[in-house]
Parts: C-alpha cells; sequence; structure tokens
C-alpha cells in the first residue's frame, strides 16, 4: 500500500545555531536578527554556485528533537485547538521544518543567515533559492492565525 | 558519521493532477489555473481542521520521478549552468519539491488546489499553512533568476 511506503533521506548539511534548545528558540524566528550558520557539506559545495545573488532562500531541515504528533494541536497563539496542517508545530507526521531566511553572506559551503529558528545540529535537507514572484503571494488570508502574531516567547 | 545518517519518512498522502508527465508540467505552475487533487490519507484528516481558513498552503511532496542528481544544472530560463541549490530542479540529493498554491476547496480529506505543478501520483509529505508576514519578504533579490522569469514551455 502506497501509505506504507518509505522513503530514505540523507542530510547534505548541519545547522549551527545559537539555539542549543527547542525551548530557546523565538516564536518568530523570522523577526529575529540572530545569525545561524548553514553548513552544507563539501561534496555538495558546488551547488552552491550563484546562490549569493539571492537576498533570500528557503531551508528544509529535519526536526531531530520531534517525537511523535498529534492531529489536533494547541500553539502559543491560541487556546483553541487547530489541525495540525494549519499550524507550523514542529511534531509532524514528517518531520519536516521550513524557514524562508535572509542571506548575509557566504563563506565556501557555509551560509550566514538571519531569520532561521532551527536549533543547533539540525539536519539540512535542502535549499532552494526564494523567488518573490513565485512565493510572493498577495490578497492572502491567514485563517485563524490572522491578527494572532506577534506574541513573542518570555 | 552525521552525513551517512538515514532518515525515513512515510507519505501522508497522494497527489491527484491532470499532469501524468513531468514533461506536461509548466515551467511556472504557480501561474496556472489548473486544479490539482491533495488527497490526504484518512488517518490523518483530523489534521486539516482549519485548514479552510487560509487561502495559500505550503505542499512539501517526494519528487518520486527524479533520479539522481548533478551539482551544476542548466535551466529553461538560461544557458549558463548554476548550482542546483540556486535552481528548483526536482533532481536533488534530498528529491523534496516545495509548492505554494492557492486552497480552492476542501472536501473532507481532499483539497482542491490552484498553481500545484507536481505530477499525478506523487507521494504528499507535508502541509503548512502560508502566513504572509513570515513567508511574504520585500526587497527581494533574485540573483541569476531576476527578470529570467515567463519564458513557458512550447
Amino acid at each position: 500500500m502506497r501509505r506504507k511506503q518509505t522513503l530514505e533521506l540523507h542530510p547534505i548539511g548541519v545547522i549551527h545555531s545559537p539555539y542549543k534548545d527547542r525551548g530557546e528558540t523565538p516564536y518568530q524566528g523570522c523577526k529575529s536578527d540572530v545569525i545561524s550558520g548553514i553548513e552544507v557539506f563539501k561534496e555538495f559545495e558546488e551547488g552552491l554556485q550563484d546562490i549569493e545573488g539571492f537576498s533570500h532562500i528557503m531551508v528544509i531541515y529535519w526536526f531531530h528533537k520531534s517525537q511523535g504528533y498529534h492531529l489536533l494541536v494547541k500553539t502559543p497563539w491560541d487556546d483553541i485547538p487547530h489541525g495540525l496542517f494549519a499550524t507550523r508545530s514542529p511534531h509532524r507526521p514528517c518531520p519536516l521544518g521550513l524557514t524562508v531566511v535572509e542571506l548575509v553572506a557566504r563563506e565556501g559551503n557555509v551560509l550566514e543567515v538571519k531569520g532561521l529558528d532551527a536549533i543547533d545540529g539540525t539536519p539540512l535537507l535542502d535549499i532552494k533559492p526564494y523567488i518573490p514572484g513565485v512565493e510572493g503571494k498577495a490578497a492572502v488570508k491567514s485563517g485563524w492565525l490572522a491578527g494572532k502574531l506577534g506574541k513573542e516567547r518570555t
């Protein structure tokens, strides 16, 4: 059966972050000025050619500290539980994280980025260029999250 | 060694698309009005609660027809090869696809979406809400791709 299919991935790098634990990451890392390092393993370095031209990149990583999931979850933004796929909870059937970050600098196989909320040691799976005409959407409705963002971890 | 680490995923659904083969997908599926169906397996349906409130969602899937990759690739947009991670080529070390799509309707465990360029039978890995204050970036530079988009498959 298709749903029992097993797909295998091997990380292409590792994320170096000042956040050592999930409890330390900000609720909205995208608004933070904290710099993280994205180390792409040397064997993949050639694949970074021309990445410097992009101000923003999309980083896909593995939530390696995530264990299990619930299909209805409470978030910091609301007292009402919402469907897992309508939230950004790290506890997901496929524990894939995705963050659009600002690319600050590149030193060989290491990218310095701003706005990444992954914790130190997170396995890196993929990097894609952020293209405003493709990912930037106008007239967007944010459902239950509308007007709720802004709360910060205290 | 970390780079030999194997991570396992199991699909949460399957994509039903009028595109039966890679050769049929438009270069810029995001601009297309074609409707695709995202079937989330019944066991995960509860996780879709409240997804209807979002006009756009991010869909992560498995490029199941992708075989191997090159670190430098030519794209339809340019005669010059670019680093794989500075392109959206489906042939990647971790064959993960990502598209921001418009959510048109939901019927139980099936989402109707516009702008998805995945082919029929693509394994679905994750769905996340698109949040304009998080994913929408201003003052973006698009590197080698700047001004090149617009070419269509003929």
